[in-house]
């Protein structure tokens, strides 16, 4: 079936419209459309909070076929975190729904005056209404009352108050299996911009659309479908994610001690009690407690999303990540996985992205605003501050860069405005490499390069081959934990739409995506200097067994990985 | 006499040290000085608020001389609020005391650790020493204490709170001749910079130094001094300013409604209370109350500083000046005199810019955290939340687009980061010529252009022109207030120290010195669109009798400005 019906939603208007995707958009999806809407439609100059900025909601282009985990979500838009192009993808169930209504994308354009609006998309039709009853509502309420029951069906995309008070650190939650708001596109502010637009909902229900959307090689497609899953199953890396999900690294990580567990705002390279947080105990810790091991979404053999109770047995969170853990936990001095898992609700609840959240405090305990390990003023900043919307709350919601400017302190953890993520440049310098060329600014699923003891070129060239493959990756809308292969993803379009693809061209779409979003920048102002990592990863060692570190690798190859 | 000592100050190491300026510094001074040094020295992309980071102090070219207003200071440095070079200068007595020292400039490098400094300077040299017992306190009581009865040879500059809590904002005061730290160089966030050197306090006593500094040909340079005095005291425009000082235009701008007085956060031309904070009222008040005109330093004969008292006769501020009434008055819908007067010392004590404050209050009051005219709020604010560094008072020292950003509010009265004078750009186009095209972002004084009814070309030209005169004055020390003329100044240099000086030299080095400041920018990472003007100065029309106007200038002309 074709998935071409792209929704326009005028918020200065009212107006929802429809047309056709235009051919030259048919092999594009999720990421590399979001980014190539974003620079076709927008002036990459304007205010990303102004009535001219627009959003673009795109699933990716296996989305509502049978392959595994296909089911994300791209948000892509002009980031009022870094001033440049931004996409953040979710898991959960939007994007199925979305591709079985036939809606390859979604434009929201202008901005709502007097009052909140969703939108509500069905077999019928659009239609955006008012929706004050929603106003200042935590996601969790939220998804309980416009998916509940129906989440068979139904899956919402919505904004917690962080967004409604457009802050530079808000998220849009996306809808879960089990109807919850634990699916984040967090990274950049996508939930500043859906704020700034007055659309506080988007609840999408394919009851009467398609069922699984067949391939048009059907055969064919499924036999890819059967292999590809096959060849994850047989993964090891996969074994240990889908067991421990990504907090099984923790340990891994913070004990080895050449890798690092960000710590104490990013000072040191372990933490010592990190065994606290630990995917092992966390294991244990959901033995006995009922909690265990979930898909995102529909479909996904994998199941890496946590589910967490606490003591008595009730539901605290789905997502307890790797990042969550190292931003909001060592990286704050704070546990044990209690303590986090109750802050990864909150920020799920109030619509927070965890990692911005986590290097925003951790500057904010540096200036000492707050105390390390201060687990309760953390809470409260959160549930409280950010909530209402109060002055501090503003701050730390805007995120690193901005807590840093309040208290006038320069060694700020953002590369192009973006928190550092826990993978740390300073010991696996690819990541560094990845940081600084990439175009989303420091975001680790940008491209993950954890080699070691290999040259700088090396490193370089394989940031850029990461940088493509997570490109295809979100832009197919398949979960980089399948280590699907740029040859597995170019069987799949060929297949899905009977189309011409190889490796390479698939290669050569990811590359010129890539281009899209460099283009997008620098019409936004951006040179080389945007490609840097912050002074302090170069001039302050990363204190190491084998020795303390810095992230020396050289400018020329950071600006060669797109020469 | 030479004055060419060159003072180094590390505050990393405690070190003080001193040079000859090079000789090809010889006919640099003032802002002209601190821009060559400022590229010279720093590497455009710091952090500026980090350790690498170097405040550059220069008295003007004719400082210590009898040439009448000749004692302002520049502060050079890379501004934590436009990102770009800036100049902020100031009158006061610091200047010429610095000149008879024989110092040209004052170069302060590092950061200090653990506790406050204060630099003292004198006849017998430089010292630097622990000033903990001066932390905290606001501007009024440090000037008292470090100048009072001592001021017919001592001056002072001093950071209030604000720029001890490094905020975008933070002013630097300079001590007037009555002892008070009513003198800023405010614009751009000097106290920031100074505070994150951890400097409060410079304090320069000149018993022992040279008096007046007598030209290299002292009567043909006598002749100047005479000359030049008669040619100010005879021009009308002076006149008006002797009387009312800058609040004299008030009226004027306000009733004849085509020039604009902002209200409102710059959304109306014209506010019904203006008759409230009037130059002919406070001249009236004055007259009741013991209130006078001043000069800002020794030897000053325009006299243009409002010596403002209260009912009982108090001293409330000696510095009310066009801008503040217009910003902190019926930008924000306050008044009558007393309340804006009242706003004017807190600034003054806090040390804070009220330009930039007024356009971050203006922003404050329309995202609904103050009410429009609260001046209890607004004094709140100053005189508590920014003094004791409140997260709120952090939002707002930190400028106008810090509380923009802190809000989610995409219509921000900045050029380059800094809030907009009271000098409307959609009326007065010329005006945002020099705001568009200028090195350092919405500066009135950088150069006024207050032309109506000529061509925009003619615009162009004249923006361009006053550019170079306002630079040639900042370098060499004087006040824009006596209308100097570049053949004025090109006169006063030929004569003090005798070298070859036409009209045509100093004009093309002026324009070097512009070209230097826009070298810094572009390595800062400026380009052509950091010379726009907001959009919504080009979209909303300002509501004027003679029609609604908008900034409508093409974008070429504001180019071609330096093109």
């Amino acid at each position: 079936m074709a998935i071409d019906r792209i929704i326009r939603v005028d918020m200065s208007t009212g107006a929802v419209t429809e047309e056709r995707a235009p051919e030259r958009y048919a092999l594009l999806g999720g990421r590399a459309l979001t980014a190539r809407m974003l620079l076709e439609e927008t002036d990459a100059r304007i205010h990303p909070l102004s009535a001219e900025a627009k959003l673009f909601i795109a699933p990716g282009l296996l989305a509502g076929t049978a392959a595994t985990t296909s089911g994300r979500t791209s948000f892509g838009f002009k980031s009022p975190l870094t001033g440049g192009t931004k996409e953040a993808n979710a898991g959960g169930q939007l994007g199925h729904r979305l591709a079985r209504l036939g809606i390859k994308a979604i434009v929201v354009s202008g901005a709502a005056r007097g009052g909140w609006r969703r939108l509500d998309m069905d077999a019928e039709g659009a239609r955006l209404s008012a929706a004050d009853d929603l106003a200042g509502r935590g996601n969790y309420d939220l998804h309980r009352e416009l998916v509940g029951e129906a989440r068979r069906t139904r899956a919402a995309a919505t904004i917690g108050p962080a967004g409604e008070h457009r802050l530079s650190a808000a998220s849009i939650a996306v809808t879960d299996p089990e109807g919850r708001p634990t699916r984040h596109a967090a990274r950049g502010g996508p939930g500043a911009v859906m704020g700034a637009k007055g659309l506080k909902a988007i609840v999408v229900d394919d009851s009467g659309g398609a069922r699984t959307v067949p391939g048009e090689n059907a055969d064919a497609f499924k036999r890819e479908v059967v292999q590809f899953s096959r060849t994850v199953l047989e993964d090891p890396r996969v074994h240990n994610t889908s067991r421990y999900g990504t907090a099984g690294v923790v340990k891994f990580v913070n004990r080895e001690n050449v890798l690092s567990m960000p710590t104490r705002n990013h000072r040191h390279g372990s933490w010592e009690r990190a065994d606290t947080i630990s995917g092992q105990l966390i294991e244990e810790l959901g033995r006995e407690r009922g909690g265990k091991m979930l898909p995102c979404m529909a479909g996904c053999i994998i199941k890496c999303a946590i589910l967490y109770h606490d003591a008595g047995g009730g539901h605290v969170t789905t997502a307890l990540e790797f990042e969550t853990l190292a931003l909001l936990g060592s990286n704050l001095e704070i546990g044990p996985a209690d303590a986090v898992a109750e802050l990864d609700r909150l920020c799920d609840d109030v619509g927070l992205d965890t990692i911005e959240m986590g290097n925003a405090i951790g500057v904010a305990m540096e200036a000492g605003a707050l105390a390390w390990g201060d687990w309760e003023g953390v809470r409260r900043l959160l549930d409280e501050d950010v909530r209402a919307g109060t002055p501090l709350g503003r701050i730390a919601g805007n995120g690193t860069a901005s807590v840093a400017a309040a208290w006038g302190i320069d060694r700020v953890p953002v590369v192009k405005g973006q928190g550092l993520p826990a993978w740390e440049p300073r010991t696996l310098k690819g990541m560094g490499i990845t940081y600084g060329s990439s175009p989303q600014g420091a975001d680790h699923t940008a491209g993950m390069v954890t080699a070691r003891g290999v040259t700088p070129e090396t490193l370089a060239q394989q940031s850029r081959r990461e940088q493509l493959t997570m490109m295809a990756l979100d832009s197919a809308g398949l979960c980089q934990f399948t280590n699907a292969l740029p040859a597995d993803m170019a069987a799949f379009v060929r297949e899905r739409f009977g189309a011409e693809m190889s490796e390479e061209r698939l290669l050569a779409e990811a590359r010129e995506a890539i281009e899209t979003e460099r283009e997008f920048n620098r019409r936004a102002g951006f040179d080389r200097e945007d490609d840097r990592l912050p002074r302090w990863l170069l001039e302050e060692p990363l204190p190491l067994p084998d020795g303390p570190a810095v992230f020396d690798i050289d400018e020329a190859l950071i600006d060669a990985v797109w020469a």
